[in-house]
C-alpha cells in the first residue's frame, strides 16, 4: 500500500505527507483493493469467517473499485469455497442475470410480443422487464449452471423478434450503439441543438472513440445565432417560429454543410417550464434528421419536467441516426404512436 | 383517479382504453397521490396505523411523484399526529438537515477551516461532510425544533468562512448558481468546447431561463472544425497541438467574437481513454476563460476515468465563469493547488 501510494504521489508530483503516509496503515493480514480514482486503497480480509470489504467512501472512488476490485475479490472467494468443500454453493451456480436494452417498445409491447411469438419460452429463464425513460431493461435470470448455458440461444431469439429495437446488453446506451454502427461504416455525425442544449453532443461525445465519428456540433439557442451559424432563414423564423419544420429543417442543412458529416440531427422545442402557448405547448419539439439530400422531419410531444424532456428528445435523436447508420431508412414505428405525437397531430 | 385520467388522455388525444382506466381502480378508502410524469395514480391508506404509501414503479415517475406528494403526505400524518396526541413526536421535531454545496475546497480543508474559525461551533448542530467529485456537501443536522432554529445563523457563519467557495443550499449546482449570477448581472456567456463535447453547454442549459443568458456554444472536436467555425490559426493546431494555450484561446476568442457573449470558456484536454503521449497525458486539459479584452488560460491535470475527466473540467469551467459573473477576478486558489496542477507544472 505505501509503494502504491508513493507511486500516486510521485506521478502527480505530490509530497508524501504523514496525512497520505497513514492512508497505508491498513490491519495485519488483508489483502489490498487497489484505487485507480484516488490515493486512499482499500482491503478485504477474513474475520470470523466472515469476508469484510473496506473502501473509501467517495462515490467515485467507490465505483471504480466496485467493478475493478470488489466485486471480483467476492468472485474469488466464493469460487474458492465451491472448489474445497464438495456441494458447497459457488457464485456460478447462483442467480445469473443478462440484460438487453430495448428502445422504443414499452414493458406491455415487449411482453405481449414474446408471449406471442415465443410461445415456448422455457420456465427456468425467468423474465424481468424495468422501464427507464424509453429505454426498457428486459432482464433474462437463471439460477443454476445449466440454465445459464441457454442464456445466448434466448437472447439470439428475443433479438429476433425485437428487431432494431435491440440497443445492446447489459448497461449498453442508445449514444454507445449509435457509435459503434457509425465506426462500422466510417460515417460522421452532426448535431444542431436548440432545447437539448449540447445533451445530444456530449451524450456521443462521452463514448471514447467518438472523435472519429462526430467532428463538430451547435448549440443555437437564440434565433440570431440559428440565423448567423447555421443559415436559418430569418423569415421562416419569424413566420414560423424557432419551434417549426423548416427551422430545423434549415439547421440540419447548415449544420450538414458546415461539417461535411455524412448524417445528423437538429431539434428545436419547448422544454419549459415556461415559454409555452395554447398552439406550441411545453414539450413540442420538432426534429430533423438524415442526409442532406434524404432529409425527415416530424413534430413530437413529450410534456413531462425540463430534464426528463431533454432526455428524451436526446435518446430519441440519437436512436433515429443510428437507425441510418445501421441502414435502416424507414421511420421507427414509434414515431407513430400516440405517445410521442402532440394533441393536435 | 378516473377523472384525472380522462383529463390525461384528453389532453393528448389518446383513447380511454380498458387498460387505461384499470389504473382508476383503487383501495376503497384511500386519498389519492397525484402523478404529474405518467398516467398512473399513486395512493395512500391507513392500514392497521400504518401509512402506506404506493406509486408507480417507473423511476422518473416516482421521483416527481416523491417531493411532490409522498413526501407531504408523510409530513402531513405525522404533524397531525404531533397535534392530536400531545407529547407525540412530529416531523418538525426529528432530524432536520440542511446543506451547503461547497466547490473548490476538499473535506479536510472546509474542516480545518471550521476548526479554527469558528471555535464556538455548537455540540447540538452535528457537522457532516459529503465529498462528491469537487463539491462537498456540508451537512448540518439538528434533533430539536430549538436547534433548528439556530440552523440560519450557523450557515451564515460557515458562508462567512467559506466565501465564494459556497454554491448555494441543498441541491443548488454550479451550473444553478452560474444562472442566477448571470441573470443578477445581465450578462451572457459562451462556451467553446472540444474535450466536454457539449457538456458545458448542457449543464448551462438544463437550468430553467438559461435562454436569458446563454445563446450559442459549439461543439469543435475536430481540428479542422477549430479552424472553420471559431478562426483558430492552423499553424497554432499544427506547432502546439490541440492541447495548448493559443488554441484555447484562440477558441475563445472565436466564439466570443461570434456568439457577443460577455465572457466564456474554452476547454480542449486528452478525455482518454486512448490519445495521450508522455508530453501531454490522458488528463491533461488547457481551459481559457473570461472576457476577450481579459482572457486567462491554464493547464489543469484530472487524471480520472473519462466520465469523470469531464465532469471535473465541465465543473471548474462553470465555476470560472461563476466567480467572474460575481464579480471575482482573481482565480481562485485551488487552480494553483498541486490536485489541479500536470505533474512537470
Amino acid at each position: 500500500a505505501l509503494a502504491d501510494l508513493q507511486a500516486w504521489c510521485a506521478a502527480r508530483g505530490y509530497p508524501m505527507s504523514e496525512a497520505v503516509r497513514k492512508q497505508a496503515m491498513l490491519p495485519a493480514g488483508c489483502d489490498l483493493l487497489p484505487n485507480k480514482v484516488g490515493s486512499a486503497p482499500g482491503f478485504c480480509l477474513n474475520l470470523n469467517g466472515c469476508l469484510v470489504l473496506c473502501t473509501p467512501g467517495v462515490p467515485v472512488e467507490l465505483d471504480a473499485m466496485l467493478t475493478a476490485s470488489v466485486v471480483p475479490a467476492i468472485m474469488t472467494r466464493y469460487r474458492k469455497d465451491r472448489t474445497s468443500a464438495e456441494g458447497g454453493v459457488g457464485v456460478e451456480d447462483s442467480l445469473f442475470v443478462k440484460k438487453l436494452q430495448v428502445f422504443g417498445l414499452g414493458e406491455s409491447a415487449i411482453e405481449a410480443r414474446i408471449r406471442a411469438r415465443l410461445p415456448d419460452w422455457p420456465a427456468h429463464i425467468r423474465l424481468g422487464f424495468r422501464a427507464g425513460s424509453r429505454l426498457t431493461d428486459v432482464k433474462l435470470t437463471t439460477q443454476t449452471r445449466l440454465a445459464r448455458q441457454e442464456v445466448p440461444y434466448w437472447c439470439g431469439r428475443l433479438r429476433d423478434i425485437l428487431g432494431a429495437h435491440v440497443i445492446g446488453e447489459d448497461d449498453a446506451s442508445v449514444a454507445d450503439a449509435l457509435v459503434k454502427a457509425l465506426l462500422a461504416k466510417n460515417l460522421k455525425v452532426t448535431t444542431a441543438e436548440s432545447c437539448t442544449g449540447g445533451r445530444l453532443a456530449s451524450a456521443i461525445t462521452a463514448i471514447a472513440g467518438a472523435s472519429a465519428v462526430f467532428e463538430a456540433g451547435w448549440v443555437t439557442y437564440a434565433n440570431t445565432m440559428k440565423t448567423q451559424l447555421l443559415g436559418v432563414d430569418a423569415l421562416a423564423l419569424e413566420r414560423e417560429g424557432a419551434v417549426s419544420e423548416p427551422v430545423v429543417r434549415q439547421m440540419l442543412a447548415g449544420a450538414l454543410a458546415r461539417s461535411g458529416a455524412d448524417l445528423g440531427v437538429a431539434v428545436s422545442g419547448i422544454a419549459g417550464p415556461g415559454g409555452g402557448s395554447p398552439a406550441k405547448p411545453v414539450g413540442l419539439v420538432w426534429i430533423a434528421w438524415g442526409q442532406a439530400q434524404a432529409m425527415r422531419a416530424q413534430a413530437l410531444y413529450f410534456p413531462a419536467p425540463r430534464d426528463l424532456f431533454q432526455l428524451r428528445v436526446t435518446q430519441v435523436g440519437l436512436d433515429l441516426m443510428r437507425r441510418l447508420a445501421l441502414g435502416l431508412v424507414e421511420p421507427p414505428a414509434y414515431l407513430s404512436e400516440r405517445a410521442f405525437l402532440p394533441p393536435q397531430a
